[in-house]
């Protein structure tokens, strides 16, 4: 049988083209099941995950935990203001401790950058990143790709744009990565100040005029803008924002063509998107919602086939 | 089979005096469940609850939980506190959000009236209101209905008064509702200040003073005050609101008869009611909380059997 | 079959030595469970327990929740934070409302000394102390006597000396309830300012020198220091803390012998006990975790077959 060459899903710069596709098939599997009347298999009935949540998290955590539970494992949740991290313990302790009562798989989201490839080189256990500070958020990342697959075929020569406030996003990184890694074009759009300085070695296309981006490409991720950082100064006012870089519906059909959107929500109705185009055929952003319970299924249910039994 | 005749629970405004009676009927069938060594049903083993509380809450989620638990389905919590609400995102998205990972029926409280009705309008789910403002709280006045009929055999034809601040009590609207669809009589009392305007246009009898409420009535439900609002100038001070308004142990002596005492809880001890009252026998308060549990697996039981399979 | 002496776990000081030896019998064999592939056993299936952690708990409360759930008990939790108790509601009034959901067991963590006792007065539910302010944690001291015994053959006749802030303990008391109990030699090492007056009327040795304790002792029990105490005027600055009370490798190498160093977490590295204490063979502070669990599991499977069917 197939399996991950990975023991961790740490981020999508770990990963090998083989590692996703496996992963899209076997949540092609789960998708199947989560549309039948009873959306739960028996499959990790012996398994025990705990949720680690650093920082606030609604559709994710959700998701996650959906996921477990339809997995049939046993899922124990901690979020950091009801714990103990506020004493000043430190996270690998917080987590030992976690493991010592018989933990098999840790969902961890933490505000800094690298904090899980530092967690899973020190504790015995699966780790999923689910958002490391700007760094990672690779179930993001999949569950993109696989909405792309459902809707064009396959991702591989696909034009993908990612616009929005690239120099600070995650989901950004982990999309860059997953893209390249599967053959398709790659380019960000956004304010000079928000896209980092050497993101083209990272084999991607930099674009500041959106309507050319939107020209270019097939696909159009657009980023949520994240309103508490407009007040920096080298960030844009959020009028500026959607005039250059806000899609409408005027925009789509001044194109040749119809692309897709997506949007990684929560979405800024009328900031990055108009909700014309948020709730037309175009975008797909509530399948990525979908899909992302399908993704994490496959990717927990492949990482816990690879615990030493 | 009988089903009800809405699919959603969003007040007793939009139900029909037989939808009372299949809920209460269905109900005396889980009261006996839960009395049983073993408190489960399998029966929604296929469905997905979401809880959603935009607002703080003990008993009234915890009763959800245990009859959703109780039916075997699957539940996923969620509250505002830690949620992408306070990012500015609309209910809708939220609910769309978390509809499209596949759930099948949303439980919601709500600060804003109307604001489950808002949300049946636009997701495809079974809705049940736990409380939308001072709006409705269905499932409240259903076990309120189904205690009173546990203890004194009917509903309709008695004389049930409810005592506090009309005004703003969602409690008290969905009895009225409720209480005049079984044909019940119906008073209400309290100050003035508190007492909607146009109240008489419910069909309900109004009486500022409590000594000739409680003699005209079978059962009075004794709204909890909320001290926090006390503070407001048209208000009453606790201390003139216990002395008009208050139930004691000598002013029940006073009367003529027995009285059913009943309150939705929190109680406070020596404010609206004395705690030799809230510790008689004459009190079904703790009864409400334990049918509480069994309308609701009720209400739950019968929506799931109208998702379209 | 053999049972408890008691129907709640409200503290050591309550039980027998043969109740002891039952409950780590009965962990024995769930330590054995939990160390399966399949950590679940179907023993409560006909439970429902409620966590009311009216405190903050990081370990304690996922220890207990996961015992719970590996005995298949349907659990609900409640948490201060989200509840009525702010709306002024009596503890018995809380509890008495989630017992009438047919609630068979209580959890409870309260910042008062003697609520856990209080409440089992007042309340018909089997009630289990999960620490009540600076008086009792009794399945602290229970998984901590079973983590000696497991290391050392025995808890009878050892030497023990818990080190730290006594005066404020509960782990403490418990600990010495539970040490004494056994037949082991409990001595209490810390500042002057932090032991009870009459700490030696529970037959306890004292020292305010550690080294003097260590050379003494089998296994040093290493209490947290509370950070947010050390502003109080007649407690030790924490740098004064670490250099007369704090356990580093350099004294523990100083001593003709290997002692078994605990510590009921978090732990404050470098305060005190240094990492390489805290990471060393000698510790066995992950195994006091573990043991959290299997203590716990063995506690409520015991008090649920008190339950009166």
């Amino acid at each position: 049988m197939s399996e991950l060459s990975v023991n961790h899903l740490l981020g999508i710069k770990n990963l090998q083209e083989k590692d996703i596709q496996l992963i899209f098939e076997t949540a092609d599997h789960f998708k199947e099941v989560i549309n039948r009347p009873i959306k739960k298999v028996p499959s990790l009935r012996d398994i025990t995950i705990a949720n680690l949540f650093f920082e606030n998290s609604t559709r994710t955590k959700l998701s996650f935990e959906l996921a477990e539970k339809r997995l049939s494992a046993d899922v124990i949740n901690f979020s950091a203001g009801q714990s103990s991290v506020k004493k000043g313990e430190t996270l690998i302790d917080t987590v030992n401790n976690i493991l010592s009562m018989k933990v098999d798989m840790v969902v961890m989201r933490h505000p800094n950058p690298g904090a899980s490839v530092f967690l899973s080189k020190h504790v015995t256990a699966n780790i999923i990143n689910a958002g490391d500070g700007a760094h990672e958020h690779p179930t993001q990342a999949l569950l993109d790709s696989y909405s792309i697959r459902e809707r064009l075929g396959d991702v591989a020569g696909k034009n993908v744009v990612i616009v929005g406030d690239i120099l600070h996003s995650r989901v950004a990184l982990s999309n860059i990565y997953a893209l390249k890694l599967q053959g398709a074009n790659v380019m960000v759009c956004g304010p000079k100040t928000l896209l980092p300085k050497h993101i083209d070695k990272l084999g991607v296309k930099v674009e500041t005029n959106l309507l050319k981006a939107l020209q270019w490409c097939d696909v159009a991720n657009m980023l949520r803008v994240q309103n508490e950082r407009m007040e920096i100064s080298y960030f844009p006012s959020t009028r500026e924002y959607t005039q250059q870089f806000g899609v409408n519906k005027t925009l789509l059909e001044s194109l040749d063509k119809e692309i897709t959107i997506m949007h990684p929500g929560p979405i800024n109705r009328g900031v990055e998107i108009t909700s014309d185009v948020a709730d037309s055929k175009q975008a797909i952003i509530l399948d990525q919602v979908q899909n992302g319970v399908a993704i994490r299924m496959a990717v927990i249910y492949l990482l816990a086939s690879k615990i030493k039994q």
